[in-house]
Formats: C-alpha cells, structure tokens, sequence
C-alpha cells in the first residue's frame, strides 16, 4: 500500500502514540484524557511506525544510513528484525520516499520480514510519522491493517532495540500523564508533539544500545557491535568419542579458555552430545568441524546441508571451520594439503549462501609441548576467523 | 614530577584555559580583563592539560577507557600522538591517578612519547585539572615545565583531535570575551568554569571526530576509524620493469581499482619509482611485495630490514604482504608451497616488532580470464588483510 503524501493535520486515529528514542525513551498518548484511564489491564494491540525517509547527510557516504550495510544487510533489516521479534507488535509500518520504494521492497522479500507496510515517506520526520499513522487509522480504504491502540514511533536507524524498551513505552503510553520535568530533556518529536498534539508525554529510561546512527563512526560501532554479539555461541563438532583421541579434546578445552559460549556435540560417526538441529535452531552461528580421525569433507558437507536447510544465514553470516590434524605418521603433508584445497570450492558454493567456510590445518607433533603451542595458535586463528567473520577469507586453508 | 593533590581552591596561574570538547569546542581565560586585550598579534606559548583518572565506570569493561588498548596499543596514547604532532604545544601533563602512575610512565617509555610531564590525578575531573594546571604555573619548585600563556584542556578519551580545532581554541581563548548565548550550550566544565572562575567563554565549533569515547561501541568505532586511516595509503612494490611481465602491472590495476591511494616503486633488482625510505618516512603503513621474478623472501626481507630500521611500527601495526605466483611452467606447486611455508619464521619474528605479515601465492593459469578472475581474488585477499588489520593470522600462506 502506498497512499498519496498528505499534509499534516490532526493526527488520524485515536491510538496512543510512543517513541523509543536515544537513552531516553518518550512516550505519549494522542488523547490526554484517556492518559490516565484503563492502567494497564490487559495487552494493548501495538503497531510500529519507522519514519525511514532520512537522506543521510551526516553520514558522508550517498547511501542514506538506513540503507547502509552492515556484514552485507541494510541497517534497517536489522531494526525491522528487532521490532519482528517482538510477537505483540501487530503490524510494522515503514515510511520511505518514494526512489527508495522498490529497494525497500527487495529488502522485505530478501530478508523475510513479516508483518511490514510501507507507505510514501513525506518531507520532513513528522510528516513520514503522519503518513504512517494515517495507514493505521480505521478509516482507510483496502487496509489489510488492523486499528491498534498503541502506537510505536521507532527510528529507522536505532537497529538494537530491546523487547523490554519497547514495552515500557507502550505500559508509559497507557498509563501516564503529562510532566514538564521530564519534558525538559525530552526529544524534539516529544516537545513538537506537546507544543502542536496537544498530548501528554512521559520520559521512559531506555539502554545505551537505543542509540541512534547517525554518523559513520556508529555504522562502524553498530557493524563490532553485531560481530560481538555473532560471535558469542560457537559449536565444535567433534568426530571422535571421549578419550578415543586426545587431540581433539585438547583443542576443545584451549577453545573453552578462548572463548565464552562453547558447546560440544558430536558428528555422524560418534552420534553423542545434544542434537546439531537444536543448537542451530537456538541461532548458533559459529562452527568448528573437527575431523581428527578423517580428513575429507564429509562432516564438514553433512553440517553445510543442515545449514543450508535451516536458512539460518538469512540474518547473519555463518561462520564454519573446518578442523584437520598433519599427523607426520599418517598420509604425507603434500598429499594433505592438495586434498584439503578442495575446500576453495565448497567455499564457493555456500559462500552465496552466506555460509563462510574456511580450513584450517595444524600441526601435530609428537612432543606434547610443541603440540600445545600448535593447538593454541589453531585455537587463535580459530577465534579471529569467528571475531572478524569477513568474507574475503573463505576458501583458504590456513595453517596452524 | 608527582605533586600530592591539593584542595581546589583559586585557579593557579594567571594563563588562560581552553577545552576542546564534543561537538563544540570551549575557550575560557582565568584573567576577564585580559580577554579583550591583545588580539592574536603573535602565537602565545601554548601547554596542555589531559585529565585522565576517570575509572570507566559506563564502558562496562574493568581497565579504565583511556587505558583500553586499540590495536593493541592503549587509547591515551593516541590522544597524546596527536597532541604531540602539535609542534606549537611546549607541555603536556597528564594527570593520573595514583594506581596507574606506573602503567603511565611504561606508556610513555613504549611509544617514546614526548613533552609529557605526569601529575597525580584528584578525586574529580575538576580537581585533575587543577593538579595539571598547579604543576604548569611558575611558583612550583624543581618544575621544569615553563609557564605558558594559554593552557588547553583536553580529555584523555578524545583521541582524533586534530590541530586546526587546537588552534581555534587557542585562538578564541586570546580574543574573546564571554557570552550567554554561547554559554547556554556549553559543557558542564564550561559552566562550572563561569560559576566559579570569574572567567569569560565562548564556544568555538568542534568536528565530529572530536567525539568522546564513552561507551564500549566508542572504543570499537575508534579501532575502525584507526584501521580505516592507516589502510589508506598502500605502497606496492614491484621486482620487474614495466613490459617485462605483465602480470605484476595487472595486479597493479587491480588494486588501483580497490584502493584509494597506491603508490608503485620498485625493488632492489629494478630501481625505479620513489624511494622505498621516503614512502616508509610518509608513514605508509601498508605494503605489497609482488615477486614475480623470484620464489624467495629477498625482497620482502629488504623491506622487513627497512621497516624495522624506521620505527614506523610504534604506534600502528604495518602490513606487509608477500605475493608470489603459482606458474605451472616453472616449479612444482608442492615445492614452491613449501619453500614459501617459511614465511611462518619470518612473521613470527616480525610480530614481536609490530610488522604483520602474510603471504600470498596467486594462480597463473594460461587463459587470460581466468588470469584476471585470480588476480581479482589477490586483490580482495590483500583488501582484506589491509582493512581488518589483524594479528590473528600473520604467517599464512594465503592462496588466490
């Protein structure tokens, strides 16, 4: 649906409206008189308003902000995600002008995103919130929305909002008053919306990570800020049971020093530990294969399948490595390495999955103190690989 | 020098203090009836002052933001490289508290920092100042720092200050008088500064890079602005003359194409171009070895022995990126493989000096496109290693 840009005038509806701005969340109702009835009873129905219509000036790069990449997806994926996530937020709907329609578009479909409508962004913020509301209001033509009683007003470009934020605005938007305290620190949208709306306002605390992008500096933030997040949750297959081969569970335990969140299960070979589907269910998106007792891609191709199945790489980058040991008794390292190069082409395939695969080979000497030397460096590159999740790496077979 | 800390009381001195903070920049002189007197007729003798015993309370990490490393190298240091680079800037005092006394004298001792004169940091922002501005007036005993005219004030955690907002400071703490206007959106020092300090103010206009580091994403933003300015500029250096293979000079396209600024010169077997030691003296802090002609580590080792002689690794990590080509007429890919595995040795020992280097070994089939397609994958391989910058993988053979 894309309705005509109207002029500002009342604001359609009767609905509340909240916004969830910087470290301050501000919450406000079209109705003062309602403000103080009805506290909090039951589930308001929520909708969302996203003004996206900014043209990012201050950000010195020609891509509006909203639209900037971060690991390859536009920001405003990531806030649609935020907001998607949140099962009591009806409807989603996204203001943006009307060159930006068909990419926008491209976006919801490549990602995804469910519960969204778009409608023209207008001029200015306020006239794109207008637009939003309008859509939502009961009286429009073919609406597929449904009238809720609270509205969202969410920053296209604040991606890392919290389900419990955004609840405490929509409890504010029920229950509150006005306050000229905490006016007095309030937004630009909240003093428009007191001085023109004729409303009630209310500060809610919000969370650091409610802060907006606005400068490139905080793409580059909002970019660590989800490769941290990313890479908390690693899974290491092992192909061996428990004492069966110790290096394997060397490295496991120089991995569990390294990083935060391990978990252990086991491949196709030694079915143990829990099951590979919950774990990648659960959105882990790190894995280390660890082929100790072979040196093929079986393991390392079961778990692309399953990847690749789960779509899990939709929203994230997945990162996998897969594990070998040069045993100086076993196949000559030549050999090895000619053999494991067949990984360039695995890379390849899923790499347009956005699945990022990479080898890794270590060393595996018989003096147990080179080894722990050899399983620690493995476990370094490990770890950056995870850390960086850059795609201009996959397919190399790195050496430990 | 560590002078115990004393109670605030009278501004000591009768220089003028100037701040450069966030967005705007605050100017203030402790004498109001000097203010108006004297304008700019020649350049005033300029210090210092960095209160830096904040305890980090917001960043959510235990080490104290300006101690936080960055490229492993801690924030205040940046800030002191660029206040240094200020050649118009006599002193600098850093006022530390007492517990990180040691850890300051061993930062300065590592990045061989300058005019740096330390004092004991007080129980407030406002109380270090005072400390650092007590050990600049001239009363103190066995000072050796000498009495400037004008005093800036600048936090420890804004690193990317660069000298022409510096001098605006400066230059309005000399001229101006004070004004509410400018007041009335002036930092909480500012204020305090009028309050107190019978002293006259005027905001000078900041950039957006003067921006405090506050918060854990400041310090990730900060390491990506650091890795974006160091990746600019990449030096390639090339062991044939042009015409004589041309798979060095496609290569050089290539990256010409990828990169914002790439400058050719030539090696020891082929003079021609700048000179390697201006280009290391221009603080290049990344090169690009193409070997064409030999399957050795002379030239690189040319370029390591050159690099470690500079210096140039103090204060960023330089990459270095050996390339050699896989040309199925000459040797084997095993041997060739395994003569360049001792790359391993030659990072290793180049790590301990700041030096990250990697090599890269790039197929050379016969067919023209397929030539190109690999050549690109080189490209997005060196891209890749220059942006990301990171230690985690030194001493890898990498193959496109």
């Amino acid at each position: 649906m894309e309705p005509k840009p109207a002029a500002p005038g009342p604001c359609p509806g009767d609905f509340r409206v909240a916004e969830a701005a910087a470290a301050a969340a501000a919450a406000s109702s079209l109705n003062p008189a309602e403000a103080r009835a009805e506290p909090g009873r039951r589930a308001p129905s929520v909708a969302a308003v996203l003004p996206a219509g900014g043209s990012g000036e201050r950000m010195g790069v020609p891509t509006p902000k909203q639209f900037c990449p971060i690991l390859e997806r536009p920001l405003i994926s990531y806030t649609l995600q935020a907001l998607e996530r949140v099962c009591w937020i009806k409807d989603i709907v996204v203001a943006v002008t009307g060159e930006n329609m068909e990419a926008m578009k491209g976006i919801i479909q490549k990602y995804k995103h469910q519960r969204i409508s778009l409608v023209e962004a207008g001029v200015t913020r306020h006239r794109s919130i207008f637009n939003g509301l309008r859509a939502l209001a009961e009286d429009q033509p073919n609406s597929k929305l449904s009238k809720p009683e609270v509205v969202i007003i969410h920053d296209a470009v604040r991606p890392f909002v919290e389900e419990d934020v955004l609840l405490k605005v929509v409890t504010a938007a029920k229950e509150h008053g006005c306050s000229d305290y905490d006016l007095e620190f309030g937004t630009e949208c909240l003093q428009l919306a007191l001085k023109y709306g004729h409303v009630n306002a209310k500060l809610v605390e919000g969370s650091p990570d409610l802060w907006k992008v606005t400068y490139k500096r905080d793409l580059y933030a909002a970019e660590s800020i989800i490769k941290e997040r990313t890479s908390q949750h690693i899974c290491i297959i092992m192909d061996t049971k428990e004492d069966e081969n110790h290096v394997g569970h060397h490295l496991e335990e120089i991995l569990k020093n390294e990083l935060n969140h391990v978990e252990v299960t086991s491949g196709a070979l030694c079915p143990a530990g829990r099951d590979l589907k919950q774990i990648i269910l659960e959105q882990c998106y790190n894995y280390v294969c660890v082929n100790v007792m072979s040196s093929d891609f079986e393991e390392t191709q079961r778990l692309l399948n399953m990847l690749e199945e789960s779509n899990l790489s939709i929203f994230y980058p997945v990162v996998v490595i897969s594990v070998y040991f040069l045993d100086y008794k076993s196949v000559h390292f030549d050999q090895k390495v000619e053999n494991l190069m067949q990984i360039r082409e695995y890379a390849k395939e899923v790499r347009k999955r956005n699945i990022l695969l990479c080898g890794l080979l270590i060393y595996y000497p018989q003096d147990e103190q080179k080894l722990q030397a050899s399983l620690r460096e493995g476990a370094t590159i490990i770890t950056t690989l995870i850390k960086e999740r850059n795609s201009g790496l996959v397919g190399q077979l790195l050496i430990a």
